[in-house]
Formats: C-alpha cells, structure tokens, sequence
C-alpha cells in the first residue's frame, strides 16, 4: 500500500514566536532534546525494568520520582499519560458509577470526560461570571454543603489555573473547606505545576495532577499524579494475580521518551519555578501595554497572576469588518513579523502567552501589537 | 532544591546488538528520528486542533489514520497509549463490573491487568503446557462454552503472539469460534501488527490493539486500536456536554512526539511487514544452528511463526555453576561481543530475537554463542 505524505514538519511553530498559551510551557531545554534522542526508541525505558517502571534505576526513574515528590510536596507521585489521564485514575479509584464530585465551572473539558467515563455525576461551582470568571472558594463552599446535605460527595476537583481565563484560585482555601467535610481534594495543575510553585502539603490537598507536555516542558503525552500517603492503598493498590504491579496504572504507564524528557527538565523546571515573580511582572506588562492601545481589554481576575491571558480585542474585530483580509488580517500581519499561535481568523478575543520570552521577545510582540493596530485602524 | 542525575543515556543499548524482544521492533528508521526532532515539544501535533486529534490536518492524522485503518483492515482506528491501554478502553466500553470474559493462558499480563482495572472476571483459555505452550481453537471453543454456560461472557480476548514463547495464534479460527457465538474478539496484537500482516476483517475479528513501542518502530508510548464499524458508535461515544470529544478516548490520547513517529514510520513498517517471510526464515536458521551446539532448546511451538524466540539452555546453566564469575558470565561474554539483552545472571534459559537485524548480525550472534559454548563448556 501507499501512504499519503502527513506533513511531518513543525518549523512554522518551533521557529517563531508562539503565542499559543498550551505550547508556551512544553518547550524542550536543551537537555531534553538529548533525552529525546537518547531515548527514542520504543520501549527505551525498559531495559533494566524488574517490572516496575516507578523502581527503575537506569535511568534513575526512582530517584527521578523521589525529587518529583519533593518538587510539588506530596507523599508518591507517579508519572500518567497526562493530567486527563490522572483525573480519570483518582476518580476511578474513589468513585464507582452514579457516584457525585463537585467540581468548578472552570474545569477544563477533560475533567467532565474523566467524569463521564467513570460515569458519575459532577456538581458544578459556578464561577462569577463576565468579566473575571473567578471561582470564590465562598461559592465552593456552598456549593459543596448543598451537595453534601443531597447525599454522599466522593470528590472535590479544582482547576488550580484554568485554561480559558488564567485564572489562579485560592487552592488552599478550598481545600481547607473540602478536608473539613472530609471530602478529598483533587487539585488539577495542568497550568501551574511546572510554572508556579505548586505543594499539595502546603495547600493542603489530597491529590495532584500535571501536565508534562503543558507546563513541564516535557515531550508529550505525560503528566504527574501526587498523592497524600493516606492514598496510596486506595490508588497504587496491587494486582491480586501480578504482585508488583498497580492496577490503576496498568502496570506501567510512560514507557518511552516522554518520561526521559520530563526527567531531564526538572533540573531547568524546578529553576524556572524559582523565576515565576518575573513571568507575572512580564505578563502584567503585556497585559497594561496591549490595554493602553485601546480596544483591548483583559478578560479574568485582575491583576494577572498567571502568564496565560484572555483579551477581549474589539479593535481588530473593527479593523476586520473592513480590511480587504476580513478576519485573517490578524494572523497574517502577525505572521509576517514572525508571530504565531492566535488562530487563524479570530479577532473578537484571544488568548495568548509570553511565558518563558526575554523581555526583548516581550517588547517585540507589544511593538507588533502596536504596528498593526496604527497600520490598520479604521 | 537539588535534582539527582538520573543518567539519562542509553549508548550501550544503542550502539550494540541487543537481543531483548521487547526492543527489536520498537527502533526509529530515519523518518522517525526526524519527527522526534520536528515534533519534540509539549504538545506539539496539537497547533492545529479544531477539538480532534484524529481529524488533525497538519500533521496530517486523519489521512496517517485511514492509511492505518487500511493497513489493518479495520473500519475505524484510533491511537491509543498503548495496547493495554487500547485492551482496557474496549473493556471498559463493552462490560460491566462483574461481567465475565474469555481470555488465553499465555495473555501478557496487562490483560489480566485492564480486566482487573474494570473488575470483571477472566476465565482462561489453558495452553497445551510444557514444551510447546500452544493455544487450541478447539480448547477455545470448550472453554468459551462451558463459560457461556454458566452465564453471558461478554468478550473474548486472544494473543495474537504471546511475549513468552512468541507463538502464532490461529486467531481466524478463534474468531469463528466467537463469531458463531455471538461473542465479539479482541485480538492482542502487541507482538504481531507491524511486524507480520494483520488483517481485522480478513481475520474475522472485532477489536485489534498493537503497541507503537513494542512492534510499529515508534517511540512509546503508543498504540493503535482498530475496530469494525458496527462498535464504533459503542467504542467512540461522544461526550454529551462536549460533543465532538469521544469519552473512551478522553477527547484526545497520544498528544505529541509518540504519534509524529508513529507516522512517520508507518511506510517503512508496511515495507517491513511485507519482508515477514524473510524474518521467520532468520529466526529458524538461528534456532536450528543454536540447537545444533548441543544443550540449548527452543519452547514454544514448532516450527517458529514468529522472531520472538524462547530458549532453554541447560549448557550455560551448567557453565555457570563452575565458572568463577557464576551467572554472570553469559552477560559478560556477550556485553565483550557487544551484544546485550540477556538479563545479567541469567542463565537456565532465555528470550530473545533477531528481528530487523542483518544476516551478517545473526551469524555473529550465532557466531558470538558458540564460541562462548566452546571456550566454556565443562
């Protein structure tokens, strides 16, 4: 048989600025990239394997997940195919089906899939609406109580950072509410693990989930599942008829390169958590000098305390009721100075990242910014 | 905080002959070397994602997945992480916790593993036993029955080619068997689809799963999960609150580097595939001349079907229990003939395969055995 030419070139995206929030934070260091070629081949993480992946020691996956551990404060971690794939695991492992969780209206969409597969009922925390969307852990509370007193509520799961508005909640704070109602805690950090300083300890949650190939600068598909140890019996539990492995993991989960990736980024990861105060400072100036163009306004708490931002843009939407391009005068003047990652033909609103570009990359975008508005304005 | 090194490389692994199954059909042509390099951060095959990962036009998914369809013979395909991955997301869909199916004595144990995952109960298919470990449609059949008596069995699983003794299924003749039931077959293919021609339709089968790492020349982890039309609408069910998202599939699965390789290799895997002759003929020569030393014999059936090969070798077993190096001397004899795969202190008996490799490469490891026989025989 013949097979079609797939396309299989990226340079468009890795050779411009992107803005695209979901790829800002998964770019691989140099490190990685060596990973990558060391650890190519299938099964390349399996050669000293005694039939656990988490106990491996060449690589050192075990070391690897010890630091992993300590990293974001939890008592085992283990790597998943993704933060999705972690959600789907602790809602199995607590929930059977007709089961209730609470969960807030900023979840992103995987939350309601690992839902749904798992067949169980989600209460939502409605957040507060246009323009900030903020989910108050006040509302969490109520919300909670009232499901409570309805019947049993085996879970509560929250978006650290959401993936719509940026939006950083008051994780803490939640979960103090959900450990008085002795409802766990399952706190999703596809945005912030890898970004921001995240400590399941420290905030007090049940659970964690990360994205490797989101926030970790990892080669996707991989991500991080942390527990309390009061959880590791309930979702490490072992095969009746294969001892060693645990069923929630199918035995094992990243076999391969993803995993050699995220071991070698930690080192960078853990540096650049360290450095989060200075991607909030770039964000928030993105944030005040798109605003002053005028026809731009932030959409989602204010001010910014994580790097991916709503706008809401009217002033290219009127640029593009008249320009000879219509709508796709914004993704071409972009991508003529060498900026991708807003869709093609959006102008209403979009939503954009500089996380991890130099202050000059930074000033670049907003100067662009700037060009095309002053080139176009009606 | 400080990060161990975790030793993030493989060179010997790589750059020597390595003899370890799990590892023969999992290594990158040139193409997919490439892709790693192209598709490398985060979630790199997503810039261009309408919300479907399979109808992605750039990287071309959706043409790589009617290529793939068309390869395997199935109506409708899917990447998946894994085959157990693939294993579990059908159980999932067709069963109930409780429910019964069918399974073969020689199903690897993520099998066992996703069954136990969806709490349902396995009753096994036993093998012929010592020396061939073959698995009978006819002994199928009876147990099918006998199960299908005392209550519905709700899927039948059968290896394709089993990881101990790499024995070929006669899985068009089970497939029959499950036909005329009215059971639908799941058919492993971990060990088979990209290595010899698998064919679901021709085959007579309802589900195939094959495994990127393991047999497909991709890097892991990834998985391919066909499946006739008429499961579609079970296995695919979209989400009712997002409705283009399939539930099984938590909206997308293999995000990123694992798929850019997978397609990336899929022409020098159909090209492979059809090379499969060749391949069972350098596995016989290799059997007969390691026969031939005396003291080493092939398990499974005869004569071989398929490159992975099960031996027991009493000759360096009795080596070992005078040499002053114990069981470790296999290895290090090999390791000096930079040949590896063989666990360290393993000596009663052994898998291996010398699948992809040259005729050259197969009579040095040929070569490499007798001459470790001659020097140590007592």
């Amino acid at each position: 048989m013949e097979c079609a030419d797939y396309g299989i070139t990226r340079s468009l995206e890795r050779d411009n600025l992107n803005l695209n929030p979901l790829q800002r934070g998964g770019v691989l260091p140099a490190a990685a990239r060596k990973a990558l070629y060391e650890f190519g081949d299938g099964y390349s993480v399996c050669d000293y394997c005694a039939g656990r992946l988490d106990q491996v020691t060449r690589p050192a996956v075990n070391s690897f997940l010890d630091d992993l551990a300590d990293f974001v404060d939890a008592d085992a971690v283990r790597t998943v195919h993704g933060a999705r794939e972690g959600k789907f695991a602790v809602m199995h492992a607590l929930c059977e089906a007709g089961d209730t969780i609470v969960a807030d209206g900023n979840a992103h969409y995987t939350t309601h899939l690992a839902a749904e597969r798992n067949n169980l009922e989600i209460v939502e925390v409605p957040s507060t609406g246009y323009p900030d969307y903020e989910i108050k852990p006040e509302t969490y509370r109520e919300v909670l109580e009232d499901a409570a007193d309805r019947g049993d509520v085996k879970l509560a799961v929250l978006t650290h950072v959401d993936g719509n508005y940026g939006n950083l909640t008051d994780a803490a704070e939640v979960a103090r509410i959900c450990r008085k109602m002795g409802v766990p805690l399952l706190l999703n950090c596809a945005y912030s693990m890898g970004r921001l300083p995240v400590k399941l300890r420290e905030i007090g949650a049940d659970f964690v989930v990360g994205s490797g190939h989101k926030s970790m600068a990892a080669s996707g598909p991989i991500g991080v599942l942390g527990m309390r140890s009061e959880w590791e019996d309930t979702l490490l539990r072992r095969s009746g008829r294969h001892e060693k492995k645990e069923i929630e993991m199918l035995g094992c989960t990243s076999r391969g390169a993803p995993l050699a990736t995220l071991m070698a980024s930690l080192p960078h990861v853990v540096e650049r958590v360290s450095r989060w105060d200075d991607e909030i400072k770039k964000t928030r100036r993105l944030v005040s000098e798109l605003e002053e163009m005028g026809g731009i306004r932030q959409i989602g708490k204010r001010p910014k305390e994580h790097d991916l931002v709503r706008f809401e843009t009217p002033v290219f939407h009127d640029i593009a009721s008249s320009h000879p391009r219509k709508g796709f005068f914004l993704y071409e003047e972009l991508k003529k100075r060498r900026i991708v990652g807003i869709r093609r033909g959006q102008t209403k609103w979009f939503k954009c990242s500089v996380y991890g570009m130099t202050d000059g990359q930074v000033q670049y975008v907003i100067d662009s910014f700037r060009e095309i508005i002053e080139k176009n304005r009606n």
